[in-house]
C-alpha cells in the first residue's frame, strides 16, 4: 500500500503530511530536510497514514518533497521514442547516458518558473524521479530484489532545459540548471517492497496550455532503475534524499535531424553557422514562453499509484531584477 | 601572509595542521568537514600559525583538504593554449564552459588511483582549485574587490579524465568522476585579502615519471575567478567547502584535430567508426598506465605561495574487486 507524502507551506511554515483523497494528515514532527524524514520519520508518517485528513490540499502551497542541498542525477535518452527523436537507435544503445543538474534548479510543483532573458528555446521534459534512501560510497550491485532498500519513493520532476545553451554550447549542466529549472512534486509516494513492480507501468502525461505534448509509459524505459543505480555507484556517492531523474519520453520540442542530414550539415557549415541555423529554425517551434502553463502528471491506470499534478507557469524576469 | 593548512592522517586519525617548512603545527580541535574548519576554525588555525611545528610532514599521510560531500564545479578550456589544442580559438570564445565532477572522485594528494578495467585513455589535467567560503543561493555579483569574501583558499586538483568515456559517449560527468579521479591537496593556502593578486601569477607544473607534460602560468587563464563565480551563481548554489576547478593548461595527452579535419571526418564516417578511429589513433599516445607516477605542483617564483606537490601512482584494479 503506497503512502503519499506531501511537503507544503501553511501559515508561513513548511510541514509534511500524508495525502489521502483531497485532504492531508499532518505529521507531528518537523523535518527540515528530506533526509531527516527518510532517516527518522517512519513511525510518524506511518501513524499519520492511519488518521483522517484535517487540512485541505487545496488550501496549502505544495513544496518540493526533495530539499536542498542534494544531488540531482539524470539519465538521457532513456525512452525508446525519445532516443529516436534525439537521433539515436534505441536497439543499438551501447551505454546508459548520465548527466546531472545542480540543486539550484529545484523548485515547488506549483511555483512559477522564470525564463531567463537570454533563453529563447526553453523545453520541458517530464520524468519519473526516484528519491534515494541510503548512503552509498562504494561501487554497489543493486538488483530488482533489493531496489527497495535504495529507493525511498518516487515523484514527478520536470527537467526544464534551455536548448540554446545546452546544445550549441555543449553545456548540459548550465542549460538544465537555471534557478527553477527542476520543479519536483507534489506527491512523494513511499514504496513498500511489494510496490516496486508498479514502476514498470506508469503513464507520463505533460500538457502545455492543455494541449497534449508528452504521453508515454515507463514500460518503454530503456535502462531500468536497478541497473542504472548499480552503474551510478561506480562514479557517484549517494545520500538519503538525493534524486535520480530516469529520463524523459518523446514529445519534447527539440528533436534531432536524421544522422545523414546532421553529418552533411556538419561538413558543409562551420560550427557557429550550424548552430545559428539550428536556433533560427527552432525559433518557429512551440518552445515555452512567458504565460505558458505546463501541467505534468504520473500515475497508473488503476489509480493505485498517483503522483498528482504539477502546474508550472512560465514567467518573464522581473524588470531590474538581474545580477 | 599566506597560511598553509594541511589535512593529514596520523595514528589512524584525521587532523588539520599549519605547514611551515617541513613541519606541521597541529590545530587543537578536530574538524570533520572542511566547512567546519572554514566556519569555526579561524582562531585555531591563526593560533597554530604562530607556533613552531611539532610533526614532520614526511611522517604523515596527507589527505584531501576538501572533504565530501561537496560540489566539484569545473571550467573547461580556460587556458589559451589548451583552448587551441581542444580545437577552439581563444580569441573568439563566446562563453565560459562549465561542467562538474561528482565528489566520489575526490582522493588524497598521495593516494594511488585505480585506472578502471574498461578505460584505456586515462589523461591528467592539473588545475588551480578555489575552495569556497560562503553559502550563496541567489545570483550574486562577485568582483575582484570582494573575491576574498567568497574564496577561502586555493589548492591543487588533478581533473583525471577517461577520454574514451568522456569524448565518444559525450559523458563528461561519468568520464571524469570515477572513484579517485580527483586528487586534491596537499596544501590549502588560506588567502588574506591582500593575497588575492597572487592568483594571477602562479606556475603550474605536471610531470609523468619525471617527464614534463604541463607547464603554464595562471596569467594565461581566460575567464578569471570573480567573473566565473558570478556566472556560476546564476545556476548553482554554493556552500562552504565546495570547490571550483579553474581549468587546465595545455599539455594533456588528448588533443583535437583542426576544425576542417574534424568536419570532413564527421561527414565521411558514421559516428561509431569515427570514434573507433579516434580511440585506435589515441592508443599509441602516452596516456596514463598502471605504474605511472603523476606529480603536480603549483606555486609562484618567489615562493610566497607554494601549494606543495601531489604524487599519484596509477594502479590496475585489484583482481576480483569488481562490483
Amino acid at each position: 500500500m503506497v503512502v503519499n507524502l506531501v511537503r507544503y507551506r501553511r501559515d508561513q511554515r513548511a510541514e509534511w503530511g500524508v495525502l489521502r483523497g483531497e485532504t492531508l494528515s499532518p505529521l507531528t514532527e518537523n523535518y527540515d530536510r528530506t533526509s531527516d524524514l527518510i532517516e527518522g520519520g517512519e513511525s510518524d508518517w506511518r501513524s499519520a497514514a492511519t488518521k483522517d485528513g484535517t487540512v485541505a490540499f487545496a488550501d496549502v502551497e505544495p513544496l518540493s518533497p526533495v530539499t536542498t542541498p542534494c544531488r540531482v542525477m539524470c539519465q538521457g535518452a532513456n525512452y525508446r521514442q525519445h532516443a529516436i527523436e534525439s537521433g539515436m537507435n534505441p536497439d543499438e544503445r551501447a551505454f546508459n547516458l548520465f548527466f546531472d543538474k545542480t540543486d539550484a534548479a529545484i523548485t515547488g510543483p506549483h511555483a512559477p518558473v522564470t525564463r531567463p532573458d537570454h533563453v529563447s528555446l526553453l523545453d520541458y521534459e517530464i520524468e519519473l524521479a526516484l528519491v534515494l534512501r541510503r548512503h552509498v560510497t562504494t561501487p554497489t550491485r543493486i538488483t530488482e530484489d533489493d531496489l527497495h532498500d535504495y529507493v525511498f519513493g518516487v515523484t514527478i520532476a520536470n527537467d526544464l532545459s534551455a536548448r540554446d545553451v545546452q546544445l550549441p554550447q555543449g553545456q548540459f549542466l548550465k542549460g538544465k540548471s537555471y534557478r527553477g529549472f527542476c520543479p519536483i512534486g507534489p506527491v512523494l509516494a513511499v514504496l513498500e517492497p511489494g510496490d516496486v513492480a508498479l514502476l514498470e507501468d506508469l503513464d507520463l502525461r505533460l500538457d502545455v496550455n492543455d494541449e497534449p505534448r508528452q504521453r508515454d509509459n515507463t514500460a518503454n524505459m530503456l535502462y531500468r532503475p536497478a541497473e542504472t543505480l548499480t552503474e551510478l555507484t561506480e562514479f557517484c556517492n549517494l545520500s538519503p534524499g538525493d534524486v535520480l531523474l530516469t529520463g524523459t519520453p518523446h514529445g519534447c520540442v527539440a528533436t534531432s535531424p536524421p544522422p545523414l542530414v546532421r553529418r552533411l550539415a556538419t561538413a558543409l557549415l562551420p560550427e557557429d553557422k550550424l548552430w545559428a541555423s539550428f536556433i533560427s529554425m527552432n525559433k518557429r517551434k512551440p518552445y515555452l514562453r512567458p504565460g505558458d502553463v505546463v501541467s505534468a502528471s504520473i500515475g497508473n491506470a488503476s489509480g493505485s499509484l498517483d503522483l498528482g499534478t504539477q502546474r508550472t507557469l512560465i514567467t518573464a524576469p522581473p524588470e531590474g531584477d538581474r545580477p
